[in-house]
């Protein structure tokens, strides 16, 4: 089965924004086994969205939409599907309702501008798809042409939970057939020497398949057999994750779909009953804030000292005075003193320190732009690790993070498991 | 002038990559005053692409294709435009010495793979575009059809720089009017809310156009006009300006394109030497580190305490166990604490304090998840602010960041300018 991916707003072709949701749409369609030959951008304008969307009806069975369901003059999404495809809007309470709702949680006391109640139109026939972190529903609607439209709200935070929830289901039951796929989380490897550790793999492969994908630090690999059931799919899949597993042993840090590394390092800690507590340089917050990203983080993370200064650093997690003038606020034993100090602080177990050069400004020879030390205190020892990362100011500290992450990873195992 | 942007690539509908490169070129099209009506994305293969260029020939005067210049068999973008504009490919003796370099540079010693000669071949009459970062060259070619053709290496490592140096003064010479446009950043207003403010504005625009865009937290609306010469453009522009200056007025935060919020507050609290600490509960350090984004930022920010856990409240910036007991972590007298206690530990002038329930847990009848205080101290008086946010854990988190980073931004403007 054939999927077009339309995405439709005209700060996408304005370069205001990314388009992200195309990539996660892709990756999810080619998951359940569809096809994405297409995938187009156009603006908030009518004549030419009717012509997008007839091009389209003649070459896929599915068409998923996504933006222009906005409460304002030119969100003409639902109302271009709508004619081209011959349905009439009508008012759905249960989506007023809602909206409602929405207004009312926020508690602001603010009245519902009177452009949101073209939020609460469907079209006829549809199966609404209700959002949870906005006003706009998504809908889908089967069309006279035989042609499948599932029409999406723009904002990544409101797109994925309703596809994730609402469409995955209904596109899987669509499918002929069972698709099984497994997601190999890799950690602290490039995505290049990935491959190359799987060529053999890569090369061979037909069903199941192997893709890669990069990430900031990571590399997650998507293995997916296809079958005509479940088990039968599973049974394919076998082999190839063990060699996948044996090839890559200790940088695999999950393979369960949703869990991110955070989310994983959280585990992990709880696991163990052990409390976190970091000191933060460069990352400035970063790092401790992809721990709180993971629900339930507070059962593990002590607190943090941001030590954006060197008189942070001394009065904060008390760093020596001789050693930031003898070894620099960005060396080793910086990176040490902060991790054993935050820890101490806060009488945490393990302790994480984040000291090094983001950029632009702040280079020179001897302690380059994107040179991270990295420490961990766990059992009472430290490991200080040494990082020379590549890219802009945001890059060097994301990669920083994603390295620290990855350190607590292999101390928490190495010394506690 | 219309352009098209097409995007060749199976790893972009495969969603393994994001596509970046049309956010970029379409920003870079629209600053030239070029029109980009549609953009998509189709894989390796010759028959599907041969219909993308043959429909994008028929609508749009210049077509921008990346992608699909590499050495192997499935890259076929060059081969695909000669034959659907009617060219033959010849080698190019420039080229071919230029791939030599490529390889001699690299130093390595390795032989050229014989895949890499087909990258020496060019559509004839061609102008080409050296790669200083690839053996890909890019190309423009005028076709007989009119439609000119530029062709550019997928990976932004080159496609940008070629763009930048070699593109973009050709595309400029094309032009056949000036653009002016500025960007309007507003905070602390929904983008309905900023819709409606404009509304007569948007109704009636012709030239300047008006574009709003959501942010989380920020609306950004572009303004653009579009004249005979640069001064006559901002002669348009002026009026336009004014109004929704007026309309706006205390909730535009700046109106240079590449300021961002977080680089505004810093540059705000330097113009008015002022340091600044922050204490942080549910946002975790994402407050700090939007701050910490800021190139510069350590001119001002003195550190920050992540207050996870009411333990590390106390602990590390003071707040009473009493005020805990009476009135919770998540209130008005404990964002207030939090935000004296911080500024007090580090001697900052200004205190910032988060406190809150991001979700998914830990809500109740009277404390939802979303409810979020946050406190600012400046000049000795702080003003705590109640916030009731929508969304998932992150978004709240988001917007709590936001709201903070806003609420410094109100603080320093009424109390020191």
């Amino acid at each position: 089965m054939v999927v077009e991916l339309i995405s439709v707003g005209t700060e996408l072709l304005m370069g205001n924004i990314v388009n992200t949701n195309a990539a996660y749409l892709s990756e999810k369609c080619v998951q359940l086994g569809l096809l994405v030959y297409h995938e187009i951008t156009v603006g908030d304008n009518q004549e030419r969205l009717k012509n997008v969307l007839q091009t389209a009806a003649d070459r896929a069975d599915i068409l998923i939409i996504s933006g222009g369901l906005g409460p304002t003059q030119d969100d003409l999404t639902k109302e271009t599907v709508a004619e081209v495809f011959g349905k009439k809007l009508l008012e759905d309470a249960h989506t007023r309702k809602r909206i409602e709702e929405y207004f009312e949680r926020k508690g602001d006391g603010s009245v519902i501008p009177e452009n949101n109640w073209k939020q609460a139109e469907i079209i006829e026939g549809s199966h609404v798809l209700d959002n949870n972190n906005g006003t706009a529903p998504g809908l889908i609607t089967e069309t006279d042409r035989g042609v499948k439209v599932v029409l999406l709200p723009g904002p990544p935070n409101e797109l994925i939970p309703m596809f994730e929830h609402q469409v995955l289901p209904y596109l899987r039951d669509l499918c002929p057939y069972s698709i099984y796929s497994v997601m190999v989380k890799v950690c602290g490897m490039g995505e290049s020497a990935v491959e190359m550790q799987l060529l053999d793999l890569i090369e061979e492969q037909d069903n199941p398949t192997i893709a890669t994908y990069a990430k900031t630090g990571e590399v997650h690999i998507r293995v997916s057999a296809r079958a005509s059931s479940d088990s039968e799919a599973k049974k394919l899949m076998a082999p190839v994750l063990t060699k996948i597993m044996r090839k890559l042993s200790g940088h695999i840090y999950s393979m369960d779909e949703k869990e991110t590394l955070e989310e994983h390092i959280v585990a992990l800690l709880k696991k163990y009953d052990l409390t976190l507590a970091a000191a933060e340089s460069l990352t400035g917050g970063m790092f401790s804030s992809r721990i709180v990203n993971a629900a339930g983080a507070s059962d593990v993370l002590k607190g943090s000292f941001i030590t954006y200064t060197n008189k942070a650093k001394r009065k904060m997690v008390g760093v020596k005075k001789s050693t930031l003038y003898k070894h620099t606020a960005v060396s080793k034993e910086t990176a040490e003193e902060m991790a054993k100090g935050a820890a101490a602080e806060l009488g945490a177990d393990i302790g994480v320190a984040l000291t090094g050069i983001a950029g632009p400004d702040g280079g020179t020879p001897e302690q380059p732009v994107g040179l991270v030390y990295i420490a961990c205190l766990a059992k009472g020892k430290v490991t200080v690790k040494k990082y020379q990362f590549q890219g802009n100011r945001q890059k060097v500290r994301e990669q920083a993070v994603v390295a620290a992450l990855n350190l607590v990873r292999k101390c928490v195992v190495s010394r506690y498991a």
